[in-house]
């Protein structure tokens, strides 16, 4: 069985640091970096860049509101025509970055408030894929099972990339659970482990409510700016290899657990 | 003879408008587009790529500084290899708008202040060049004659481009005449349109003083946000075809008049 | 019968223009100047202010998102608490621009998406009004009939000018009309000055469907970006006065119609 | 002899923290607040201010260039007119936050490169100084002994503070070192708690090459963004009372030490 990690870097911006991307880095296979809306910035960019490439991490492309302040959490009403040439413009901006460091966008995904409206809003989802469509169709989705966006992604022929959110508790639709309800944050690092190696196990994720839940699921993201991400990182690293799992980038074809 | 005929379009931001981009399109033949730092964003940067494309027009970047509210005229101090990483974040911005729209970078410039100081700072003009080059070192850099940044584009190996401002007087030196001197600024577009077939008769132009410069041009610039600048374009197109000469996108080889 | 009229002005930003301001400066009697979020600058700011001066306008200031690419028009979601400091800084803002040029803030007004949402949204107004009571208690506030915004003015004990949008049809429960509605948008100058004769002469407006509204107006709002706003600046006096009626400045008292 | 210490803080932006603002608050006496220009945001202004208020510290407006990402440090050129107005927008700004939580602004200081280019430039200085006076003559100035902005300060009337930055080495001429300087930066706290007790002794300090200068000194700063600046605070209190000196706020009247 083939897993992929993936975290959310390159938060920065200009004198501001973010998460502990230098340390994070070597733990993960697949790395989402902001690409200056919602955070990061050209300088910053780079260097994430740059450190992906020298640890063999693969590069995706963060894609948020232009909301800096807000750092993308507060949701923004677009004319959808409007909002899909903000992709183009994140998407493009990381790839000349990345074109200059040697490394390729293989992967994206959509953050915070633009990312959540897109889990429910089937006309928003549909416009953010034909977005990406339209720069690159080989680029890899993440995604979040059993959301609109899912179904619009793969509507649109992309390969997507199932994530698990291994700290957070999930209802028994399968969607993760709103942080404000009880159970919706598992801090304990020793539970997130033994969430991941149930799924390695049989496949499955206990709901917040006790329902076995199936899940298929290619790729665990870790938050980069939860305390104590590290050490979730390499739980999550060792979990997987105690069951029986390899981790692999999402470009070398991690497969449904 | 072959010459090109550029502007700098896509100046405009979000509710405002800039130059008479719709007007101008169809008298160019190279389109330098502004990249969402000094001037332009997502929306109208798309708006500019498919009218270029419409009009068969080549498309470029016109990168500057991060300064909206400035119009990227005010002089900035940058680390070189930070200012890098703008130049190349702004060229991925218009690559991601431009491939979405089924067009292609073909050239570059750099705008305003950021032009301006490149023109006599060597090392500057090194650093901005080499981003380039990392990026994509098949671009044209359109180029004023005898500057700095002239010398370190060609000393990178890069097809230059070298531009008349032909509504701007020349010093004997063949630079451009700062505007506040007497005779910088020529008003009057029959004395644009004999100093274009100036060009194209003899290869010379004849500075504010009354000396003789001999010019290699490859392009020709219309200041979009002047007044008159259709007007202007519509004199330049006459005078090109009256000497004999073709226009023709930077792209399809333009050479020195 | 004293009424005010009153503008938006303001609007430019850096190397933009948006309006006839120094046209419609002399016309009105209440500008009420962008303060750099929506649109403005300090630059721009300054400049309206020592305009309105000049011409014995009153000075409100105008209040919207923060987002300029978007002009203020795009919904965004704030924590309320949030939101009020940034209702605070603009009006700050205009204040130390206004304190320097020798004028002073009389009255203010909510712009674009976060003036629409004010009118139906009771908690998103008394956060508003909140705010602003904390600013300076003596502010009139320029609210538009049955809003949930005017509501919460006048239970924070604020003195509110109702405004009267003439060139807008009104429903039959005296709220605007969505812009898309048949009847929304009235672009006959003639149309407008009969609207303001028929407010002037007996207290009423006809509503889109024929019904006849009672109205209490204080103000009559000129939009500024309107194609032929300072012809309907002229008329819209010039119907006030036909109809003996008397063109004051909110702050020397202005009285429902 | 009464001395202040004073801090710039509020530096934070949206999700981004910069600095212990809440352990060092408690320690000085004057705090200079970012304006949301090179750093702070509405959010982070009212945090600060407020909890200036609860230590009973001093309000300062800290002021200067438009440019977050590089935090300020970038000499940016304005035409001094323009500059004015952003001056100006800043203080208002910081004004309308502090209004509302009942706290005053009673001195200000520039930021970074705007504040290091005052320092040789007169003109600048003199515009700079001209626009604070026209927003509030009674504020009193934050200044680096020897420099032009003192003397431009002291010219327009203002009372000045002249500020020690007692971790900095100091030349001949009483100015600050370079950073790039030998001597330039004193990290150890027992240095810098002895250059405190000297100033207090006998009113002196030994610059980097050994020779005694007279200075004085109503404040000392302490960089809030230096890694130990909590336990920096701590010694120059501890020194300073040691010296039998008292430590006040600005406005309470401290006098050269």
């Amino acid at each position: 069985m083939k897993l992929d990690i993936n975290a959310d870097l390159g938060e920065g911006f200009g004198p501001y640091r973010m998460g502990e991307d230098e340390d994070l880095m070597p733990l993960i296979t697949s790395a989402n970096v902001a690409c200056g809306y919602h955070a990061g910035d050209p300088v910053v960019m780079d260097k994430t860049v740059r450190l992906a490439l020298k640890h063999g991490v693969d590069l995706g492309a963060h894609v948020g509101f232009p909301d800096r302040m807000g750092f993308g959490r507060r949701p923004m009403h677009f004319e959808l025509k409007e909002l899909q040439k903000h992709v183009l413009y994140q998407l493009g901006a990381l790839y000349g970055i990345a074109a200059a460091a040697g490394h390729k966008i293989t992967h994206m995904n959509f953050h915070g408030a633009l990312g959540n409206m897109a889990f429910t809003d089937r006309a928003l989802s549909d416009a953010l894929v034909e977005a990406v469509k339209a720069f690159d169709a080989g680029l890899s989705l993440l995604v979040c099972a059993n959301t609109e966006y899912e179904k619009a992604a793969k509507d649109a022929g992309f390969r997507t990339i199932s994530m698990l959110l291994a700290d957070r508790g999930y209802m028994d639709n399968g969607v993760i659970a709103p942080r404000a309800m009880e159970g919706a944050l598992i801090k304990d690092p020793a539970t997130v482990g033994r969430r991941v190696e149930q799924l390695l196990g049989d496949g499955t994720l206990t709901s917040i409510s006790g329902r076995t839940l199936r899940m298929d699921i290619d790729s665990i993201l870790v938050h980069s700016d939860t305390p104590g991400a590290v050490a979730l990182a390499r739980q999550i690293r060792q979990s997987i290899v105690a069951s029986g799992g390899v981790i692999v980038p999402i470009s070398r074809g991690s497969s449904p657990a």
